[in-house]
């Protein structure tokens, strides 16, 4: 995959998106400063795996610790974890109020200091029916704002919503990501729950690429 | 003047314009959750302030510490303060890069948690030339936005907009404020420096209003 910028601020979660979307953007020689939230979920396992992901791709990162600001959601321990389907209406619990937004402003204000050209998100076309910060309407929006925050703005780049979970994974395929390397799983065990949404759309995009 | 909304987040900094907004809003019977935020900036006297007028005014307020995000500018201690006048070019030096689409989305994040049903901004016609997220273009995309952050989003409430800084202390003046009791004032001394671009708005604002 082409990409139009020269360098970047990633926000990255070290799950298969985020994580795709950086090698994807090494490969093309884009130079990338990620960052990463600790925004009050409840285990740091994702952040090991970003930390890692950057350090080994990344020209340099950083994790940045918010405060206590975002309730509500089964991802901040304030509902019960569901369990199955990532679009079943359940998975709407694991929404955190306007996180994306929190995280796409911080990183445009990282942008605008390091005169980076973009703000990369790995947005994609499976998160739209539970998450309203992944949408298109959302992305859009949010991009027009972006472009008019500052006199010399970054811009907002999504190369990722019109793909699907499975072709994300296709491209890293290709560009030889181990996904071992990557987290998912909403809960903080050892080994992955396997019953959690982002378990569940893990396990689906990956038995879709082995399939012959 | 009349505020459409029962209940809102207001962005409270303990200046002449988010305090009147507080004021306005009160006076109508609007619920004000107030939030300010440690940033960065060189001095609490701004905080100091808005707390008290929150606690005063407010349902209830919060004072919001965020991480070392912000650089690069003359009031978070990374340019000189510049003197002279609010419409000077040299008045961008003080400029926090992005910061207030960083406070809209976190008092977005706040609205959904507590159904709050908008987000009250003090942005006026006088600050469009210095800083690029006050202007009207950055308010309406921002607005948009926010308008998509959430399966029940809250709106954006900029009713100031159309105003001049002294258009806001007149309507301030028929509510009863007591200016002496906010802060304008960039550098953090006992009293106002009366040479920055905050103090020689206020006082243009002030001079205006007291002449016959």
């Amino acid at each position: 995959m082409r990409h139009p910028y020269n360098s970047v601020v990633l926000l990255l979660s070290g799950g298969i998106d985020s994580t795709t979307l950086l090698h994807s953007l090494v490969d093309d020689g884009t130079s990338v400063y990620a960052v990463s939230f600790r925004y009050g979920q409840m285990h740091d396992k994702e952040l090991e795996y970003a930390m890692r992901q950057a350090r080994l791709h990344c020209e340099s990162n950083r994790i940045i610790d918010l405060p206590d600001i975002f309730a509500g959601s089964a991802l901040t321990g304030d509902r019960p974890m569901p369990e199955g389907n990532y679009t079943d209406a359940s998975m709407r619990q694991t929404v955190v109020p306007n996180r994306n937004m929190v995280f796409l402003s911080i990183a445009a204000s990282i942008a605008i200091q390091r005169k980076a050209e973009a703000i990369a998100y790995a947005a994609h076309a499976d998160d739209f029916g539970t998450y309203p910060d992944c949408r298109r309407e959302f992305v859009e929006a949010m991009g027009a704002a972006i472009k008019v925050c500052d006199f010399a703005p970054p811009r907002l780049y999504v190369p990722f919503l019109d793909l699907r979970k499975r072709d994300i994974v296709a491209l890293g395929r290709d560009l030889g990501i181990d996904y071992a390397q990557t987290w998912s799983c909403y809960a903080g065990g050892e080994e992955p729950c396997g019953k959690c949404g982002a378990c569940s759309a893990r396990n689906e995009a990956m038995a879709w690429n082995a399939s012959p």
